[in-house]
């Protein structure tokens, strides 16, 4: 089944302590399109501007993302320079020049009409329930958020958030969008404004999924994936864009979803998001095999395997 | 088989969001053989003052804790205050008096030459390492310490660390001994020290083991038990020692020591943390069933465990 990422495209400049690049290929449709590619097919709704040529549209090309949503603008592309210090937690941004994203309305090409497994990367609320609303056939959306929109709009989150599925947020953004400092409360304060299930994206430990009562066909326990930490985090940009791309084209690639492909898609998501970190931009993302997927997903999966 | 648990008993002055106690038993000795006590026969050495009273005695004896190795000395028990703010993820300490812990300087009784399981709480290394020599009978050796005898004695640290097994501590003080910001290769930096197993506790997240090569017949790969975080959190006071007990008491009570058992045990630790921090102090480590230890057991399992 085909997968519609709708978010951003962009060209960064990231910093970290491994070393530097420049005007690399970023953006949470691209890390989530690429980490998806290798469970199902994809289709991205974003806008680039004058600057995207040749060479990007082959990253996608070469995974099979179908680029037709990918709208040509007049002007720049996004551009958002990062610096990450030794804790590689949180990233010191340098600038942010919105270009072309800034006007940025989601057309949905006819072609895609019949999506059936949707991601809405982190965009403005109104926009993505927007997508949502255009998508009749859609049978799970995934969401993501960040503390910018829940801080300054609420209400439009609100709306955004009752008519989704699946919202994928860390920690932090949990906390604050359950107004509650304790993660399981504000879970469940999250669940109750629309969501049927919640991923956590705990970093470097791992994510847990919390569930509405009775969503999916079972109960409130909820699951967590683990992830081993990596000895050398090149280039933590688009992790969790990452985590995404995995969990939602696993599921996509399933012909159900229940409690059992949740459950792996979350350990995909972790497997995903680690391969994101290991060299900047997109660079491992490009470069994996199934095999390599499937090797990491056994050492997560036997990381808290008891017999 | 008996563990010997050497480290404090205190009374505790505990605040948080969910209430405050005065003068209750506390001290990482008094956690961890509580913890322990429902998985094995415990034993204790530690010094308490005059305060310290036949009802505190009379809850080591509820639990069947050999007190033998409690010595008493004129003055007061050690005394802790602390205040935990709304993320219950760090005290702020009010006040430390140490009184006749200050000169503390373990005896070990003669009944209790033949201990094959020892935990060396928190104290200072040289003391742990005259502990540990005196023991020479003793088949495994967990370990504690923290960043104040990181920073202050890294040498006498660097002594102990050769001659214990496990080490139980925590990502910044595992960071702060490996001298890395990134935590699997702190942790073999730590393990290069001595110990065969290195157990980092991530609080809310649960625990890693790392094992140095070879050790315990297996190879380097680590494991995780992941912990669900508890809705209520009202005094966190002891969770890492609680973890130890439940880490070292469950060892004690296997025949052998192998991989498997080490797993376990890393759950029955997180399992043992969880219920500290229900309540005040030690109360909800007294009132426990074996019953609804291993009920969270199996929560804590399904919580991660893939069919």
């Amino acid at each position: 089944m085909s997968l519609l990422v709708v978010g951003s495209v962009a060209f960064d400049d990231v910093k970290s302590p491994s070393g530097s690049k420049k005007n690399i290929l970023g953006g949470a449709a691209t890390y989530c399109a690429l980490a998806a590619s290798y469970f199902t097919e994809v289709r991205v709704v974003a806008v680039v501007g004058d600057d995207f040529g040749a060479e990007q549209e082959q990253v996608f090309k070469k995974h099979k993302i179908d680029t037709r949503g990918i709208e040509r603008a007049a002007g720049k592309t996004f551009r958002w320079g990062g610096t990450y210090s030794d804790n590689l937690n949180e990233a010191k941004t340098d600038f942010t020049d919105l270009n072309v994203f800034e006007k940025f309305q989601p057309r949905i090409p006819r072609e895609y009409d019949d999506t059936e497994f949707l991601f809405l990367a982190n965009i403005q609320p109104t926009l993505q329930a927007d997508v949502r609303r255009k998508l009749n056939r859609a049978r799970l959306i995934g969401c993501d958020t960040m503390n910018y929109w829940i801080n300054r709009t609420p209400r439009e989150l609100a709306e955004t958030l009752k008519v989704v599925d699946v919202l994928l947020i860390n920690d932090t953004e949990t906390k604050m969008l359950g107004h509650d400092t304790n993660l399981p409360r504000a879970a469940q304060r999250v669940l109750a404004m629309g969501p049927k299930a919640l991923v956590i994206k705990h970093g470097e430990y791992g994510a847990t999924i919390f569930f509405r009562e009775g969503a999916f066909g079972m109960g409130r326990h909820p699951f967590r994936a683990p992830t081993l930490p990596i000895e050398e985090v090149k280039d933590p940009t688009g992790a969790g864009d990452s985590f995404a791309g995995g969990f939602m084209g696993y599921i996509a690639s399933q012909q159900e979803v229940n409690r059992e492909v949740l459950k792996r898609a979350l350990f995909y998501g972790g497997v995903m998001g680690s391969f994101a970190v290991e060299d900047f931009g997109t660079a491992r993302l490009q470069s994996l095999t199934r095999e390599e997927i499937e090797a990491r997903f056994q050492v997560f999966r036997e990381l808290t395997h008891l017999e």
